[in-house]
C-alpha cells in the first residue's frame, strides 16, 4: 500500500471539526476506497483547549495556520479559517507555492482570488479543490469540472443560498412576513445575526461568479454581477405569484448572451411545476444546460457541517488516489492562464418575461394609462390582473402585470413612465420570470 | 503538452457516432482540459459504408472488435456493441487483459460481469468506467464513486428507464391507457418494438445493481432483485393516486435493511410535492441517502445519443487528465476482490406504505369484511376511499385504502385473505407508497 496521506487542517469550525470526526469514524473505509491511509497530521486553530468531540491528540497543534501551510510534514493543507483576505489567503498561497495540495470551502477566497491561486497551483503542479466552495454537499464542481468535459454550456442557474431559500420557503407555506420568517431563521441558526450577507444576494453572488467561470470558461468576476436580494418580497407577491402558477426563488443565473455573459443574482418567478420550484428550506439546487448533455439537474444539502465535510472528505479523496507525479486536470476546468477575460452582458439587454405588481390609485384611466406605457415600449403582455383593493391599501388597486419575452431595458422604460405619469401610490415591484422545466 | 491519447471506438451506433462527433467537434476545447490531444485511431463497425455524419478517415478500420481491443495502438478501448455476452464481453477483457484503459455504456456486461472485469481492470492497473452505463447523461458513477467517499449510503432509488416514465407520464397528462401511451412511445422511437426489457422492469433493475454494488461496497447481483413493470397500472390507478395527493413511476430502489439489501423494481407512489414526483417524459432521476451528506438528488437525460456520448467523453477524458503509471481508485469504489457477497433482504419482510385498490362486489358486509382482514393482520390504515361505480363495472364498487407502514408479509396475507372471501370482482392492485422529500 502507499504511503499515507498526510492531511494538515486550519480552522477547527463546525466544518473543520467534522471534517476531522469523518476521517477518523470512517478511517479504514476511506483507506479501503483510497488505497491508502489518511492522516490528520497537524491542525491549527484558535482556541486549543476546545472540546470538538474528536481526538485530535495525534496531530501536531500549530497556533499560527501560515506556519502549518508551510509545514514540510503534510501533503495537504485544508482550508477552513474562511474569509477572503488576511489568514486564509496567505495560507492558502503559501501552501500551494510551497507544493502542497490545498482543499477549501471558502467561496469568497475563490471569488477573489481563485484565477491567481489556480495560475500556482497548476504552475506547481498540484491539486486545488473546492466542492465544498458552491452548493455544499452538492457535487457541483466535479460535474462542472469532470463530467462535462467536451460540453459547451449555455446557461447555469441555482438555488445556492440556503438562507434565502428557507425565508421563501416559510413565506409561502405559512403566509408570514419577510421579517417574520428572516427572525425565525436567525432563531434557528440558519441566519447570522447580520443577515445582509444572505439576503442581499452577496452569497449567491460569490458562489455564482465560481460556476460562471467553470461553465464558461472565462476569469472569475464577482464584482460584476447584477444583484437584488429579497428583503423587498411581500407576501402580496408570493400569493400573486401562486395566483399565477409560480414560485419565487432567489437564483443565481449566468448564462450566455449574444452581447457577453450574464451574470445576475435577484428573486425570480419558476413555474411552480418546474422540478427546481419544489427545492424546499434550506436545500439547494443547480441546473446547468449544454449542448450535449442536455439539462441536469442537482439538488441537495448546501449548508451544514456533515454536508460540507462531505465534500472536503470527497476532495481529499481524490488527492489520496493521486499518487506524486500525476498530472492533474485544471482547477477551473481550463488552464488558468488560458481562461478568457469575461465580458460582461448589459443587463438592460436581458430578455424574459417579468412579472410587475403595480398599487395604483383606485380611478377613471389607470388602467388604460398602464397598458398604453406597456404597448409604447412593445412589451406584449400575457395576463393583467386586477386585484381587490387591499383594506389597509385604502382607495389603492393592485395591477398585476405578466408580460411574455421583452427586454429589461422596455420593462425599465415602461415602469419608470408609469411612474412619473403619477398613478403609483407605493414604489413598483418587478420579479423576473426565468424558464425552467 | 503529453502524448495524444489513442482511443479505438467498438460500436458506431447512435452512441458511438455521437461520442465520434463530439470527440472530433471538440477536439481543441477537450485538449484544453485534458492537456493532451485525443485522437480517434480505430473504429470497428458492422457496416463500414455507412455515413455517420463524422469523418473517421484518419481512423483504422477494424472488422473484428475483438482485433482492435488487442491493438497496440490504442490507449483505451470504448465498446459501444452492447449485449452482455458475445463480443462485447470478450472485447472488454480481451481490452484489459492487454492492459487497455476501457469505457463502456454497457449495463447489462457490467450487471452481470461487473467484478470480474473489475478485478481484470485493478490488477491490471487500468481503468474501467462506465458512467454512460447508469442513467445516461447524469454523473451518478462519478457521484457515487468520488465525490461520496467516505459517506454510507441507506437507500439509493431513482427512474432509471425512459420508456416507463413517458408512459406513465402520458398517462396521467393525457388520461390515456397503457396501451396507447406505449404505442405512441413505439412510434416516437421511446420503445422498442419488443419492449419487454423496458416496461418490466429488467432494464431498471440492471442499472440499480449497478447502483447498489456502489452504495453498499457489495458484488453485483442483478438476479436477486424483485420485480415487477408497469404494464398492469391502470387508468384507476394513476386518477387515485392523483386524488390522494401521488403519483407513479417504476422506480428501482436498493435499501439496507437489518435482514440485508433490499433491491426492487416496482411501480410505486411517491408524494406529488416530491422533487422526483416532477422528473416527467423520458428524464430520469436517481436520489442516495447517506449518513454524512444527507440527501442528493440528480436528474437528467437517461438515453439518448447525445447525453449518453457527454457521459462516454467525460469517462474518456478522465483518462486522457490521468498519466501512466497513475494508480487510480477502485472501479466499484472499493476494491473488486473485497467487496462483500450481496446479502439479498426478503421482500416479505419489506417495510412501508401501501396503496390498495380492490374491485369488489357492491353489496351489504363488503366493507366490514376487508377493514377485519386488514384489523387482523395488523394493517393500520391511512385512508378508505369508496368510489362510485364505474359504468363499465356493472354492480362493482371500487374500494382504495392507503395503508400506514406495515409489511408486505401482512399485505400480501391481507389481500390473499379478501380475495379468498369472494367478495372481488377483479384482481388486486398494491402499489407500494415510497418516502421521498
Amino acid at each position: 500500500m502507499a504511503e499515507a496521506l498526510r492531511i494538515g487542517i486550519a480552522g477547527l469550525g463546525t466544518v473543520g471539526a467534522s471534517v476531522a470526526r469523518v476521517l477518523s469514524e470512517k478511517a479504514a473505509e476511506l483507506t479501503r476506497q483510497c488505497g491508502r491511509e489518511i492522516v490528520v497530521a497537524a491542525v491549527s486553530a484558535r482556541d486549543r483547549s476546545r472540546n470538538r468531540g474528536v481526538d485530535l491528540g495525534g496531530a501536531k497543534w500549530f497556533d499560527d495556520p501560515a506556519e502549518l501551510a508551510r509545514n514540510a510534514d503534510i501533503d495537504v493543507f485544508v482550508e477552513l479559517i474562511g474569509g477572503d483576505d488576511g489568514p486564509a489567503h496567505n495560507c492558502v498561497k503559501a501552501a500551494l507555492e510551497a507544493g502542497r495540495h490545498v482543499v477549501t470551502a471558502n467561496k469568497a477566497l475563490l471569488a477573489r482570488h481563485g484565477i491567481a491561486l489556480a495560475e500556482i497551483a497548476e504552475r506547481k503542479g498540484v491539486l486545488l479543490n473546492y466542492e465544498a466552495a458552491v452548493a455544499g454537499g452538492i457535487p457541483v464542481i466535479k460535474t462542472m469540472r469532470e463530467a462535462m468535459a467536451g460540453n459547451s454550456v449555455s446557461r447555469v442557474f441555482g438555488i445556492l443560498n440556503g438562507t434565502c431559500n428557507y425565508i421563501l420557503t416559510r413565506m409561502e407555506a405559512e403566509g408570514l412576513s419577510f421579517d417574520a420568517c428572516l427572525k425565525d431563521a436567525q432563531r434557528l441558526g440558519y441566519a447570522e445575526a447580520d443577515p445582509t450577507f444572505d439576503i442581499e444576494g452577496h452569497d449567491t453572488a460569490h458562489k455564482l461568479a465560481i460556476l460562471t467561470s467553470l461553465a464558461f470558461g472565462c476569469k472569475i468576476s464577482a464584482d460584476d454581477i447584477y444583484m437584488e436580494g429579497i428583503s423587498n418580497i411581500s407576501q402580496a407577491d408570493v400569493r400573486a405569484a401562486g395566483e399565477l402558477g409560480y414560485r419565487i426563488k432567489l437564483l443565481g443565473v449566468a448564462q450566455a448572451t449574444e452581447s457577453g455573459i450574464e451574470q445576475r443574482v435577484h428573486p425570480t418567478m419558476v413555474p411552480t411545476a418546474s422540478v427546481i420550484a419544489q427545492v424546499h428550506g434550506v436545500t439547494n439546487a443547480v441546473a446547468i444546460e449544454t449542448d450535449i448533455l442536455g439539462e441536469l439537474l442537482l439538488s441537495g444539502p448546501g449548508a451544514g457541517g456533515n454536508a460540507t465535510a462531505s465534500a472536503v472528505v470527497g476532495d481529499i479523496a481524490d488527492i489520496a488516489k493521486s499518487r506524486p507525479g500525476f498530472q492533474h486536470g485544471p482547477v477551473f476546468g481550463r488552464p488558468a492562464r488560458e481562461l478568457k477575460p469575461y465580458k460582461r452582458a448589459r443587463m438592460r439587454s436581458h430578455e424574459g418575461g417579468y412579472f410587475i405588481r403595480l398599487t395604483v390609485h383606485d380611478r377613471v384611466g389607470v388602467f388604460a394609462a398602464v397598458a398604453k406605457r406597456m404597448a409604447d415600449n412593445e412589451i406584449s403582455l400575457e395576463s393583467i390582473v386586477q386585484h381587490a383593493a387591499e383594506p389597509e391599501a385604502g382607495t389603492a388597486k393592485t395591477v398585476i402585470l405578466v408580460t411574455h419575452e421583452t427586454t429589461e431595458a422596455a420593462v425599465r422604460k415602461a415602469v419608470d413612465g408609469i411612474t412619473k405619469d403619477g398613478h403609483l401610490t407605493d414604489k413598483p415591484q418587478v420579479i423576473r420570470i426565468e424558464r425552467a422545466d
